[in-house]
C-alpha cells in the first residue's frame, strides 16, 4: 500500500492506495481514535452487490456492528430527499456521534453519505472507499459534499473532510467503461490546469491506461490526487486558488442540469465543458490558438465527448450558468486556460461575450 | 455599544449589544470584508411585524437588496421542510457565495437561518439579530444550527460560526413574559454550571430584572453571552467541556420531544430538566442535599416550571433519552452539578439508576 497525506491542520488524513486491499479496511478505520462500534455503510446496489459483502465482513472481523444503508444509484437521487432517508436510518439504528459513516460507491454516494456525514448530529466522522475512477481522482480530495438541488447542481453541501480514503485499484475491473472514460476527463483536467508533463504523458500512455496497466493507474490516480491536495491545502475553502479545480465545470454543470442530469455522466459534461471554455480562453483572446485543439484531441482520443448537445439553447446555458456558485453579485466567472497546464480564474466576462460565443459554436 | 468578541480564530467574531441599536445593523453588515448585495432577511411573522421594516430600511440605506424570506413561528416548524424552501428562495434570489443570510428572531429562526447559511454553497456568512433573550444569551454564541427531525431534537445540523452578532436590549420589552422567562431558564443554568456569585445575583435582582431595568438585563445577557463564549472558546466543537452548556438538556429534550414541542417553550422544558438533572446528582451522590432545592427555589422564584408533566411514561423517557446526541455506544451520560457553579459530565449512568430515579419521582 501507498499512503498520500493531504495537509489540512487538525482535519489532515490519509489515502491509502493499493491493489487487493480491499479486506483491510475495517482494520483501518477500527484505528481512528475512539470510534463508536455502530458503523453506517452507505453504497448503491450495484456496487454493493460486488463489493458489500467483503466490506461488511471486514468490518465485523474489525468488530463493527454494520447498519447499510442502500441509496439507489445515479445523479437524479442526489437529492435532499435520500439525505432525508439517510438520516431517518442513522437515527432508528442509533448511530452516535462516535459513529462512522462509510461511503462505499462512486461520487453520488461519496457527495450524499458525506453531507448525511456532515450534518447528523452537526457533524460525525466520513471514510470513502470511492469504487470509480472518477471518486478515486476527484471526490476523495477536498471535502466538497453536497446534493443537487432542482434549481442548481451541488447547491446544498458542506466542507467536510473524510477521515481516511481507501482505495482498491482492483475495483476499476468491473466499472464499465463509459464510466472509466468519464473518470479521464477529470484526470485529463489537472493536466490542463497544473502539470503539462502529465498531459503529455496522458496522451503517450493512452493504450496502457486504457488496458487498466496496474503501473499506469496507479500513477495516475497518485498524480491526481497529488495535485489536487495541493490546490486544496492551498486553499481549503475555495477562497482563491482552489476554483481552479472547476475548470470546464461551470459549462459542464450547466449541460448537466439542462439534460437533467441523464444524458451525460458528470465526466462527460465535464469534456464538453473543458473544450468549451478552452475554446472560450482562445476567443477572449487568453490561450494562444491551438491549445483548444490539444485539449479536444485528447478528448477525442480517450473517446469522450466535447461537442454542445444538439437543442441546446443560448439562453438556457446564461439562466443555468448564472445561478453557478462562481458567480458573484450577478456576473460570470469562468476557470480560462492560459496555456495546457496553468489557468486562472477570468474577470467577469460579459453576458454578451459569452450569448455572442455560444451563438457561435 | 459594548462589544463582546468571542475568541475562535479565523473564525472569531463579534456580539455588539446596545440600546435602540437596530437601525445600524446594516451599516455593521456592510462592514463585512467582500460582502455581496444581496442579502437574506430571515424572520417570522410576528418578529417581523414588529421590527422587519426597521431592520430592511438599515440594510436598504447601507446599499443592500433584501430578499426576506419569513417562516412560520414555533418549534414544531424547524426541521428540513422549512430548510428547502428556505434554499429555493436564496436560489430564486439569486443569493451568491459572498452573501449573508441575517437571521431576525428567536432561536427558532436562528438555528434554521443559520443551517441554511451553513449548507447553501457550502457555506456562506450569518449575521445574527437575536429578538429574544433565549437567543440573546444562547444561540448567538457557539456556532449550533440545525433542525429537528421527527425522531429526535436538533438531530441534523452544523457548527457554523456567526460573522456578527446584533443586540438591541430594546427589543425585549416587547417580548412576551412567557418568553422572557423561558430565557431566563438558560440564564439561571449559567450560575449553576460556571458562577455561583452569578446564581446568587440572579435571585437577589429578581425584582429589577422581571421590570426589565436596563441595567440589570445588560449585565445578565454580558455575563451569560461571556461565560458561554469562555466554555465554547475552550471546546468549539464539544469534544468536551462544552456538553457541560447541556446541563438539564438531556432530559429537556426528552420531555420536548415527547410533548411533541408544543407544550414548553425551550426553556421551561430545559428548566424542568435542571431541576431533575440536579435531584439526579444528590441521588447519585456526586451533588450534596440542598443543592436542588437551591436550583427548585430559583425556578419558582421566576415563574419556572420544575416538575415532570403528568401522564410522562418512564420507558418513554428512557427511549426519547436513548438518542440524545451525548448518548455514547447506547449508554446514558449527564451533565451533572457537583455543587451550585461547578459541574461535571457524569461516568455513563445504567439505564436501571436512570428508571428507578424516575419511577421515584
Amino acid at each position: 500500500m501507498e499512503t498520500l497525506r493531504v495537509e489540512l491542520g487538525e482535519r489532515s488524513y490519509e489515502i491509502a492506495i493499493g491493489k487487493g486491499c480491499l479486506g483491510g479496511v475495517g482494520e483501518a478505520v477500527s484505528k481512528l481514535s475512539g470510534v463508536s462500534p455502530r458503523l453506517a455503510l452507505i453504497s448503491n446496489p450495484t456496487v454493493h452487490a460486488l463489493y458489500g459483502r467483503a466490506v461488511e465482513e471486514s468490518l465485523d472481523s474489525a468488530g463493527f456492528e454494520t447498519a447499510t444503508i442502500i441509496v439507489p444509484d445515479g445523479e437524479e437521487y442526489k437529492g435532499l430527499m435520500w439525505v432525508e432517508k439517510i438520516y431517518s436510518e442513522l437515527l432508528r439504528r442509533r448511530l452516535d456521534r462516535q459513529s462512522v459513516v462509510l461511503a462505499l460507491g462512486g461520487g453520488v454516494i461519496g457527495d450524499m453519505a458525506g453531507f448525511a456525514a456532515a450534518t447528523y448530529m452537526r457533524g460525525i466522522r466520513f471514510v470513502q472507499v470511492p469504487t470509480t475512477l472518477l471518486a478515486q481522482v476527484d471526490s476523495s480530495v477536498g471535502g466538497k459534499t453536497g446534493v443537487n438541488h432542482p434549481l442548481g447542481k451541488n447547491m446544498i453541501g458542506a466542507f467536510w473532510q473524510p477521515s481516511l480514503v481507501w482505495m482498491d485499484m482492483d475495483v476499476l475491473s468491473t466499472l464499465p467503461e463509459r464510466q472509466l472514460l468519464a473518470g479521464l476527463s477529470e484526470v485529463i483536467k489537472y493536466g490542463v490546469i497544473w502539470d503539462r508533463g502529465f498531459f503529455d504523458y496522458l496522451r503517450e500512455a493512452r493504450k496502457d491506461i486504457l488496458s487498466l496497466d496496474a503501473q499506469a493507474i496507479a500513477r495516475l490516480v497518485r498524480r491526481s490526487c497529488e495535485i489536487k491536495a495541493d490546490v486544496v491545502a492551498k486553499d481549503e475553502r475555495e477562497g482563491g486558488l482552489r476554483a481552479i479545480l472547476n475548470f470546464g465545470h461551470t459549462m459542464g454543470h450547466a449541460i448537466e442540469t439542462l439534460t437533467g442530469y441523464t444524458k451525460y455522466l458528470h465526466g462527460e459534461a465535464v469534456a464538453i465543458g473543458m473544450y468549451l471554455e478552452a475554446l472560450l480562453s482562445e476567443r477572449l483572446g487568453i490561450m494562444k490558438q491551438g491549445g483548444a485543439e490539444e485539449v479536444r484531441a485528447l478528448m477525442d482520443a480517450y473517446g469522450l465527448p466535447f461537442a454542445l448537445p444538439d437543442g441546446l439553447k443560448t439562453d438556457a446555458m446564461l439562466g443555468a450558468m448564472a445561478v453557478d456558485k462562481k458567480t458573484v453579485g450577478g456576473q460570470l466567472r469562468f476557470v480560462l486556460p492560459e496555456e495546457i497546464g496553468k489557468v486562472r480564474v477570468s474577470e467577469p466576462v460579459s453576458e454578451e461575450d459569452v450569448r455572442s460565443f455560444l451563438n457561435s459554436l
